[in-house]
């Protein structure tokens, strides 16, 4: 769906337990306002009895002023059905921060696609545990702090880079092949809004060295997965994968290469879904929105 | 989407030009009679300006009876909306005849789909211009019926083949495999209810040979297609295609063994889509329901 | 590569410590006998130095005797060399039974293949520990023989298995998703001869209800993967895996369905590897010939 | 197949009429002389009756000097057996120009895995007829060179091009979406020497406006090709072709989305191909080496 960027327009993220009249519920109080919709989709979970919907409509002749939809919605819909909602408006660019260490393909990918325009979103920096990935950061004129956290100096150093991040009122960080653990304490801090790439099909080769323990294996796919960063490794909400066959023929060397393009194109599009609020997370999995 | 077959549930197939509040007109009308909605699938094409749905509901508390549901239907809602629809219920099994002519594989994977029950569906016989597959039909224990077809004769023994699928009251036909063109005259006696399988990936090598044709071309990949048959060959309305990566050492014999698995799949998964009514068609394309 | 199967050929399969020139050796061999090299592919693996080759060839013209030829291969070519070979014939129809419980696609899929011809091989029986699928087993004309084996019984039961496998001579085994657990002492009599399909993209979801697993992990692509029974649970060496994308959309009901034509296409092509002697085992995993 | 950068190695291309013998008498010539095969692939084409081979090896211990295998191989093998072979040596760094017009996401991926190093190859400088990618090639260092090129120039400015292109002795050429047609004298210059990509899985949708036919034609998968230009417009031999699947949700523009990411990883896996030497052209097809 490729909306207008010109228009003013309000995105409405929700879930609720299931119950009769729900989607009419809000598209009537959308029309009603005078508001087009431009965006719908929805889903109900019947095993969990759970709604889940996203609605995009234009501003331009809505009759409630953009400050007082969240207010009138909570109190004529969601407070009496039980629904939790965000809502966004287009005019809103979500803030991002680059986590990478030594290693540049996602990197290029997610700034070139930056630079290009193809996102509505600002990098103000990025972070890297390493001096390694500066040189590109500067191609692209964009800041580069380094934090040069290891085991022993993380519970010093990760305040430090929160408080970098709040300061940049960052909404969300993007792990760029990023080689060290977060801890559970700045997790916290970015519920939902860490986004991994991990070089496995998940739950496969879940931890380090994937390629090696996938060549070991001898499986005839590899593959890649973005998901939410949670407390437990590599086990957070999936949000995108992809694969690609291999053979006998392919060494781990190869493997890394292959899986190179596999992981720059699934991080960029978990990225693209959670810029254009089409993710809503719950019980650990995933809604993508179309 | 899994739809539990025991309850008694309608469908509901809408297309007319887009509008504000169509969603949530059509959903009051199934919420206020006190129909639960089991699933809802919409899309607006914004450029052509057109309003897709597909809403299905339990009809057991439903307030008005099935056989008032479309009249009502009518009166309240489609007629004051230039709405075209059709409604299926889910005690009514379609019936569907396969035309077949000396391949068995597309055959064999319909008819062990339909035996294992897969499909609500009804098979009451399959028709070709060749004795080949007779065994088949026997071995499933459907009747197979023989119409010699070709060029010469084609006028005279389509009228029997038409009069024979009125008389069984056939909903829409398979082609599985099946080399002999049907006529224009025929073709408007079932529009939009032919689903044939062609061996490439449409648009690419219309018409016979795709394989021979493909090889020749040299290309990297090959495709199947099944779509509605239209007068114009190979060129009505796709439903769904797939493909597989081939290399230079695949002669022609390699590419048809391969595209065989591609042909059934594909061809199962369009009549899947069919029978479960999740198929609509404008502009000679198809919207998919998911 | 489709090798004509009217003439006669021989196929070599070799693996041996690599070193230079053993291309040459086995590819002269062939030639100064007047044999005509129909198909040639071979692998070295770098990392463990081994050297991998399939080779096939016209033995119209060729000098030496059918049955002499694995002994003149083992005095002058692998002896030397520490070659362990096979050496299969085209007229040797290798001789398969399928196991299979109550699930009937990969079944079907498989007779619906060895009926059309599509196979060079031998069914002469099904086994299965229910009377289910007999009903299948009729429609094609191949026997059925029931071993009722749960854990209690399978000590008794299993050896009169074997004992009827070893009397028809079978060569190796399909399990058509048969859910019973097979022995070690099984296993010991077919190595790397029973082929199963396990309902995911191992190593993820090992053992029961992977479909369930996968929907549980909210994971984005289900799988099928084909490999030969070891003694490990679903550990053994992997000959195919196939995937496909799936959505927050998919019940578990869902999975199953769209598993199936996963679980079919990648067992029957494992089984086309197996029948056409391009599979070599080393260290658990498989080197497949083009 | 990773090849160690390092050791010095040659790599001979070979195609000529198959015979008998024609793979040992190649190798044999390589051990003989005390090199060691490190790859080899070979493939006949039964059909047409030609034998294609590419052998990688180490030159450390080879007998012949560098600067007379080609002179020996010709003389001892090639002559006798109407071969025609390239011989490559891994110091060689083929030189690549690019050309671009006013789209970037090709040439970032182009000059990111450039700039990793991720490819054995030199690229001196981007041609573009517009000034748009000026900015890029300077974040990356690269000389840009503007040829307003247009149908009512194109004789006065080709010529021009082509003498840069001489000058700085350009081996081969990467249309990275350059959107101007080149003449048939320009590619006479550079035969199979000129890879481009393509927006559509070829022969599907030739020429301009691919995604707006795949959209009006309504395809459930779009494609990206790439292939060695010829006089014949996007009629060449293929390299490389991927595609993805889409719905009816999607628009042109949403094809042209997703169609980028296609563009861009078929275009460099087609680079890698051609500069790791892995391609032989004939009959207008490619032969592919692992």
């Amino acid at each position: 769906m490729a909306t207008n960027m010109q228009k003013s327009t309000a995105v409405l993220l929700i879930h609720c337990p299931d119950k009769q009249g729900l989607l009419a519920l809000v598209t009537e109080f959308i029309n009603k306002n005078n508001g087009n919709v431009l965006y719908l989709d929805q889903h109900v979970d019947r095993q969990e009895k759970l709604f889940y919907m996203r609605v995009e409509w234009d501003l331009e002749d809505f009759e409630i002023p953009k400050n007082k939809i969240a207010d009138y919605f909570t109190t004529l819909i969601a407070h009496k059905n039980e629904m939790t909602f965000e809502i966004h408006f287009s005019e809103e660019k979500p803030r991002m921060a680059i986590f990478v260490s030594k290693i540049s393909h996602c990197l290029y990918d997610l700034l070139a696609r930056y630079t290009a325009g193809e996102w509505n979103v600002e990098i103000p920096f990025i972070i890297s545990n390493h001096p390694d990935m500066a040189e590109v950061a500067e191609r692209f004129g964009i800041d580069y702090h380094i934090f040069p956290i290891n085991k022993s100096n993380k519970d010093e150093l990760e305040p430090k880079e929160i408080a970098l991040l709040k300061e940049h009122k960052i909404d969300f960080i993007v792990l760029a092949r990023y080689m060290q653990i977060i801890s559970d304490e700045f997790i916290t801090h970015f519920p939902n809004r860490i986004i991994n790439i991990h070089h496995s099909f998940l739950p496969a080769f879940v931890g380090a060295k994937p390629y090696h323990a996938a060549h070991e294996r001898g499986v005839k796919i590899i593959g890649a997965t973005s998901h939410y960063v949670t407390t437990e490794l590599d086990a957070g909400p999936i949000i995108k994968q992809e694969v690609t066959h291999i053979s006998h023929k392919d060494t781990v060397t190869d493997l890394i290469r292959k899986g190179r393009d596999l992981e720059k194109i699934v991080l960029s599009k978990a990225v693209s879904k959670h810029i254009d609020r089409k993710l809503l997370v719950y019980n650990n999995r995933t809604v993508v929105f179309s």
